[in-house]
């Protein structure tokens, strides 16, 4: 944590745990007895309850997504630069939920649990669930904290698609869905990317089958590459050239940001040492994400992605899945991500106006790639904040 | 083999060993005492020697360029879509010369060949070589094949690297390079790439620090990882989705390209196996891959990428580069290439101009991504073969 916490964070945030013990029926047919979902919020509930906003996360996110857990953090809640009092989801005006998805390893029921059934760690027995299953365990949360309707869902990346899903599925309890940075379903490519995730995490000599908690190891070089090569397709071209530059010698005049190049020589090596910035640079993000996260919630949510598709059960047309969808929808999307570009999302947007709803979209340009909709981008921030100052004026008024 | 040789197939044909017992400098400062290529040639040497073409393999190519080498062959060399009596190269008019670089794996000294200096493999010991020392061999090949000069150099990707390696170190010694699908040096993003197969590799449990035939065994899980990542890289977006479609629905009604998905059912595993034909693919790929490449070899090839660099002597200057290169130069690059992609092309054309270089450039519009330059795509192969031709005319004409 900064020395002081700064003015517009929520500061010290704890978590809280609910209990379901009705069981679950997943899309797969299977059934999950009972589960917990790790929850933070911040804000107030109003007394009409019309201020509250669901945070959905991405494939590593969580339920800290704002604030600090205790005064030795050094880093907040992955979406802090969105989170707070005054920022774009402004929690003066609204009550931000956000959970750690089913399947998880932040303290939600995921394959890192306990299997009431056997005693043991779930691992590989714990269910393939999808974007559709989360939803439907939000919708539980919420009744549980007895609010009636979400004045709006917001989520990037694979967050986006649980938005997309609430629409679909639960249009009369979400007023207004907020979409970044998604797709309506995976590209070839993107396939592609993720199953080399977890082919990398299932070759690993330490996986045992998903088994590996039980045998007391982990196979953290398999987690390691999964997340290098996934931290490739978030950053765009041009923003790996931005900070690293291109070669040894442009890093010789940028020694500054040397992520572990031999500064002694700075010249090449000649054998397989790191000769690069982007080099250390991956290795970094892997190491230290290969220490955090369980390696089967990795393959559940690479997998969640892989199957979401809302036309399932519309022939393929996703303006039909959107018929009833009769919230209000904001898109945003960034000009150099190409994990999911803005065609992307033009292709929600189309899917959107051809069922005749309200939607609005921005295109942001931003160096940034993927990642971009975790940075505090201006021009994003303020179309967020503005979009959410209008969403809680009307809230005053359904209120009033 | 085909029932029957192709009339335009160079047909069966057998490779040459050169052994070399001069030593050679790399650019580390390291010494190879000797060493030998293996090389393949189609057409025949004018009397005149004027009608030579070097052929300069990429990351996983050989020798074995055209043809056959024998009769129970499935398939054929590696560019027989451009090689052989009335092709692009046509072995009618040219004696083509295509080697096996060193390093390589498939019959030149490598790291799977035995140090004379331990009688063991050298495994990691095989020093890494750089585009410059593979074009100083080839330079050494020349003489000991007593060719003046090339009527051309060609290569693709990392081919067309040396293309240009010769263009700067040789120019005297060619009259023509021709540069497809490359770029003056790697990007960060590339580089990234390489480094995760490189991690894959080296991670291996197999991988013995590189010792694994000494041990008797093979990192063939991190081979294959390395050309699934790779492969991603060769493909464009939209090729694949040309390829696999979007989604096990549309695999349904497409079925007979279908890669090993679940034809009982057409539905989603809800588990980890296969659900989509580019998972199949990918594993396919990398698997036929990991069966019959080396993997230090791998390793040397991904460094001799990044560690490219023409300007280096050149104060990054890469026009300056070119000062002395009065060859011409033919470039082609393909509009769907994201690994190198045609701006990269365009960085090169640019220098070349500034340098007062007499260059063509073709942006081919083509579907297939990088792997475009090896494929017969009707546009791609009629430039090539008409600025061949020319190049055939003029040396006629020395001749005469």
């Amino acid at each position: 944590m900064p020395e002081s916490i700064p003015i517009d964070s929520v500061g010290l945030v704890s978590p809280q745990v609910y209990k379901f013990d009705e069981p679950l029926t997943l899309r797969s047919g299977k059934v999950l007895p009972n589960y917990q979902l790790v929850v933070e919020t911040y804000g107030e509930l109003n007394a009409s309850k019309t201020n509250a906003i669901l945070i959905c996360h991405a494939l590593s996110g969580d339920h800290h997504a704002a604030g600090y857990h205790d005064e030795e953090d050094s880093k907040p809640g992955w979406w802090d630069s969105c989170i707070g009092p005054g920022k774009a989801i402004d929690t003066n005006l609204f009550h931000v939920v956000s959970l750690n998805n089913l399947g998880g390893c932040a303290g939600s029921t995921g394959p890192a649990s306990i299997n009431p059934e056997t005693g043991q760690y779930y691992g590989p027995d714990f269910p393939v669930v999808t974007v559709r299953d989360w939803v439907n365990s939000q919708l539980r949360l919420m009744d549980k904290m007895d609010i009636p309707e979400w004045a709006a869902v917001v989520g990037g990346s694979l967050g986006g698609m649980q938005v997309l899903r609430w629409a679909i599925s639960y249009p009369e309890r979400v007023r207004h869905a907020v979409c970044i940075a998604a797709a309506p379903k995976l590209s070839a490519q993107n396939i592609a990317f993720n199953e080399v995730a977890r082919h990398s995490i299932t070759s690993d000599r330490n996986f045992h089958n998903g088994r590996y908690l039980e045998k007391g190891t982990y196979p953290k070089q398999g987690l390691m590459l999964a997340r290098m090569v996934g931290h490739i397709t978030y950053l765009s071209d041009s923003a790996m050239r931005a900070k690293f530059g291109k070669s040894v010698s442009d890093f010789e005049q940028n020694s500054s940001e040397n992520f572990g190049r031999d500064l002694r020589t700075g010249t090449l090596s000649f054998g397989f040492n790191v000769d690069f910035q982007v080099e250390s640079y991956l290795h970094y993000q892997g190491e230290r994400f290969s220490e955090n996260f369980d390696a089967n919630t990795y393959l559940l949510m690479t997998k969640a992605l892989d199957y979401f598709d809302p036309t399932v059960d519309f022939e393929g047309d996703l303006s039909k899945a959107f018929a009833n969808s009769d919230c209000k929808f904001l898109l945003m999307s960034f000009s150099t991500d190409w994990r999911f570009p803005p065609e992307r999302s033009r292709e929600i947007v189309n899917a959107l106006l051809k069922a005749g709803r309200e939607v609005s979209y921005l295109e942001i340009q931003a160096d940034q790639g993927h990642d971009a909709f975790l940075l505090a981008i201006p021009r994003y921030i303020e179309a967020l904040s503005a979009y959410l100052k209008k969403v809680h004026e009307q809230s005053d008024q359904n209120a009033a």
